[in-house]
């Protein structure tokens, strides 16, 4: 099986918030192809990407040093469907897929050149960041995130 | 809650073959523990020391290089239960819990002073490098390595 | 000394090749800075990025398996004059400063928000990739980047 | 040039402090070598695995949490002569070359099965980590270090 020629595999759609990351050289291991524990890093830069767009350029950092607020991971899971290469942008298309009292979930999904690369979901909860103590999601972010939920792709 | 202190929650068991990763400064993110992206790359650091250990130092390099095969990654899960600091080294017990055709499953579970940090399962497909096609685990891998197999921690 | 203020150091011209890097929490150590051990990864992103925009979208992965032609680095010296934070991107300005027989030599500045952070020099030596032997710049590469070459910023 | 056969060149010398690193496969890249921008940060680790030798355990993160001191880097400079791979561990010797009023200096040299593979100079200087501000070397710090100052290797 050629994992690369299925091209009608892909799930990401026109809506979706798109994070392109620049594949490179470093990124690559001996087989060539991006090495397998690169991948959830992207996926993550791709979640952070989400939040600088939707709140107005602020960050993991601006949330942390500016809020005392953080949102840990708690769980992740990915499955892996083509190589990667520098050959083309990666593109990370990020949907939000659940919101809790303190928890946050989004789906990730990696394309390159038309081929699904990889999918996951990505689980978060919202800490006070000096205490590590789980806090309530904030209301003002409550508010500009909740109308961007969506079902998940399968 | 405190989530450094429920000690009796660790699962990992004398049998397992542990790993011992030195965390560092560099690790660790402004929040003062461990980037949630640094730690699949651990868990990989932990599994390929798995293989070295069991495949007289053979790892994933020696496999790639001396006989054109490797075991990319098709799927990982990861639940993290508390944080990782360098206070600590990280202790990461594997487990072979799964052997198919073609596929290999470890869980992964890391331990800092007593303390379960993460639990994972991940899943490689053994394949062809340089044609990047699927193959049956080598017959010889799997008779060192159908030995070791157990159940699943839960 | 406030190590953020001096504007006017900055020796970046407008001339200058810049790729811009957008730093995440993840590149962050607990001094809430970029840990100093990332910030040569940068300074190798912004190269790559030169030789991409040079050659037509032809990077380091495409030089060594289209072309077995390799540029590792034999030499790095770095001045690191200012922290580097996710508050502001990355702006690194690649000046091409040598070509010899078989070499190339870059200075790489990074800036952020007006002040210079960081400045290195950097040499590469060309090789034959799967025999690890010095080359001489092929010439088609000669002819495209030798009409580049800049003084050093002092 | 056969650049891993004269092993004459390794100029490590018995009383070093020397830290092993475990490279593996993802630290390489498609030439089958180790990541050039990644040596910069196994040098750091040696520089911090020397700091938590000499300072009883304790290593940036406990100078910088429990002692609001830092050292971050102001210069690195690097030649590499040797391929790194994970053919075998790779030792680098740390030595304390340098002690000024605020500032601390090493050199770091990398060997591979008896092959000299890099030596670099790496200066840093101690700060008040919350306040990003240059300080004295503590003294107890300077009583523990001062003695172990030695000759760079040439």
């Amino acid at each position: 099986m050629d994992m690369r020629t299925d091209k009608a595999s892909s799930t990401r759609d026109a809506s979706d918030f798109v994070h392109e990351i620049r594949v490179t050289w470093g990124d690559c291991d001996p087989a060539t192809i991006v090495y397998s524990a690169r991948v959830p890093w992207f996926a993550l830069d791709a979640i952070h990407a989400w939040w600088e767009h939707h709140l107005d350029n602020c960050g993991w950092y601006h949330l942390a040093m500016d809020r005392n607020t953080g949102t840990p991971f708690v769980h992740m899971s990915m499955d892996f469907t083509a190589p990667i290469t520098p050959r083309h942008r990666l593109e990370c298309a990020v949907r939000l897929t659940g919101l809790g009292d303190s928890s946050i979930e989004f789906q990730v999904t990696g394309n390159q050149d038309g081929v699904q690369c990889f999918t996951g979901r990505f689980v978060c909860v919202f800490v006070v960041v000096d205490k590590f103590i789980k806090q309530k999601v904030p209301q003002d972010i409550r508010q500009i995130v909740e109308p961007l939920l969506q079902e998940a792709r399968t």
